[in-house]
């Protein structure tokens, strides 16, 4: 078994599983597709018929109506057809094997499972099994990876900033928890962002995240001083009420994203978040609302990235 | 602000939110726009290409299969993509509000929303928010609106009954909590019905209905005196049990529509009923079923009321 | 009304309730069809625009995904616009009639109802009721049907085996409940299957089944004894726990399928369930995974007998 399912033997990308172990020619290349998908979403007809008569199935083992969304969108507007199955508990307790779900879908034609499931590993798992003619897209999972909200991430940036060799970049929040911020730390990494800082609380922040290549902030301000780019994450509600927070009014004092706390960052720095807000918990609606923000953009290139995606994937089956 | 967001400077309709204020010329502009879709619906192949490529999200906040459903039909057939999203309580819960959830689904490439939603001037609060390239269609909020079932009304009487001029229409049942009535007073007024009829118990009838330019009847037999044309309502559940109703069956003997009672109307009279029907409360079954009930071809029309609506709104955009 | 009224007066399919009643000839004519899909089904663009334009609705008063999802992906293959309607408690309990729904569907402009439905003969019910343009097709009902089910398992045995008329075939299980065990037995002794045996508990095999045309048995080494195909049933979970059977442990003992039952039959028997799997209940995972097992060319045959049927009916009513 190949250490890094997602390459074949050329290195070409045949899932995508995680961003860890891309390198930063085949993440530009990635974003060079998706800027010829911006276009296509501006025009009159959204449509191209790249993905005609493949058959792509949304695995969703843990709700999203959000991200199950924009992969229905990118699909659509690749004219492929679409299949939405969200497995809860219900289908799982007949019984079945996540393989012989998975099989049986790939025994109706299945050409591309986009995966998100609550456990680690569970993209990762079904890329291992099914047939070598199959492309699998992780969207989450467990703590572990959101590869295509990565690379929204740094499609976003790239078209802000441009030259990732001289950005400092800040994730603030729940790091410990979060599969966005390691997708990012991957994706940023790989390419060449020289100053990467994680801020947050200590008992949100992983043992040993340097290792990753970032430095570690406790205080915001400090965590902030002259960065090109703020990436906010979400505080998950069970943590506002959890052992490791004293409260979310606490957490927004100290680690919520104000104006006040923003003006530490470069005059030009941009304001990410993965979304959903919780507005005055992670960040303020000043910020949110405000004129660095760049949370819609990043939804909008976020359709263009999975088109991309989608469309590499595919086309390396063929 | 402008008083009515629906329209735009022009007075071209932009969204279609209320019937209220609207024109005999617009309301007739759009059931001619109907009427050359039920060829359509009639054809082997049910499909134009007027909406290909344009990206309609069925944004339901209330559970309603069978409304979603003639949206989703009306869009299929004008070729648009569709996205059925149902945000209940759950995915609410998750802390976004509305207008962020609305943006998102607009970055995401959105060129018209579907509104249901339980608070009156939802729909209105979305289309004020959007923007400009964006439509909104209100598919029911509150007891405030339900327009496209307003129009698709009209458009079965003037189908039936050609000139509104010589009308005698009574609506019938719960004028109270209904946005079907009010849409249905209001696109009948427009069009010049010269004796609309409300006939309900005093405790199912708002205060100072009359204003709105009907004449109230208590007692069933003499509302149905003579008229062209009966609207029953559907008796909503919790009514029935409620503290302003004695019983069902006490409200099927003074206001259910029986043979019996329907003998008061025009012998060539019409039977309507915006569904899903409660046999035996609001109406009897020989009545649903016999031939004066026009209540099926109601649903027929939707369909090309709908498709109207949405194209006519999405040529105003371009 | 005709006693079976899924054959017009010329004896053509236009509705398929059950294979009860269907000759060889018919039921060949389906299977030769369906090869025709095979084909579509590998090619690149998995697409024809057979139904292009058609309103298929695929109406479940009972949650399935897997089939559901089959008929989905028929439909979409050929074209046609697919409305998924997830019928449960709640939408009954507005009050409406299953015939009101049907009636409305079919004014929406539904071309093809696909029916599952925990009553046995719902299929018939509404078949009997639409109006002669409209087709069913019986996904499932109560106990007493499964036709499609039944035909992609005889296509299944014709890829496999070739000539019915020298076949034994064992089905295995709780016959008693099982709606596929029905039509499985009615479409093989139609193609003329000589030896046809149950294999089962007492307590899980119907009083009189052998007037059906299979001979019973209750040990599964004799029942298993030189035939061609082992078809299994899945063991629905309330049995394991019911009355009727001691311990799913117990039930796997006698009558799940091992390698060593397994050997009782012809060295080249296949293997074949309807899924979805109990493993080590009533089959062995040696068995599923192992190389006599066409468990998995099932659900992609089912695939093409769907599109057969549903392009065979459409064909029929034009």
């Amino acid at each position: 078994m190949a250490p890094n399912p997602q390459l074949d033997d050329n290195g070409k990308l045949c899932h995508l599983l995680t961003i860890e172990g891309l390198n930063a020619a085949l993440i530009h290349s990635i974003l060079d597709t998706a800027e010829s998908f911006v276009g296509v979403n501006e025009r009159e007809v959204k449509k191209v018929p790249l993905l005609r008569g493949k058959a792509i199935f949304n695995l969703f083992f843990e709700p999203s109506t959000r991200t199950r969304t924009t992969f229905e969108i990118a699909a659509k507007r690749l004219s492929a057809d679409v299949v939405n199955l969200n497995i809860g508990a219900s289908s799982q307790s007949k019984g079945e094997t996540l393989l012989d779900t998975v099989d049986n879908l790939a025994a109706m034609g299945a050409d591309m499972f986009i995966v998100r499931h609550s456990e680690s590993g569970a993209a990762h798992f079904i890329a291992r099994h099914v047939a070598p003619h199959i492309r699998v897209i992780n969207a989450g999972d467990g703590r572990h990876a959101h590869p295509t909200q990565g690379l929204l991430d740094v499609f976003t940036i790239r078209r802000y900033k441009k030259d990732f060799s001289r950005l400092a970049i800040a994730i603030v929040g729940d790091i410990m928890h979060s599969r966005v911020a390691r997708s990012e730390i991957h994706a940023l990494t790989a390419l060449g962002v020289p100053d990467l800082r994680v801020v947050g609380p200590r008992t949100l922040l992983p043992q040993g995240v340097e290792e990753l290549g970032v430095r570690v902030y406790h205080d915001m301000e400090q965590g902030l001083k002259d960065v090109d780019v703020v990436m906010m994450l979400r505080l998950q509600n069970e943590r506002m009420r959890g052992p490791l927070l004293p409260s979310a009014g606490e957490y927004f004092k100290h680690y919520g994203l104000t104006p006040a706390k923003l003006k530490r960052a470069k005059p030009d720095a941009i304001v990410m978040h993965p979304g959903p807000l919780n507005r005055g918990v992670e960040i303020d609606s000043a910020v949110a609302d405000g004129p660095q923000a760049v949370i819609l953009p990043q939804v909008t290139y976020g359709i263009a990235v999975r088109m991309a995606v989608m469309t590499l994937l595919a086309g390396s089956s063929t």
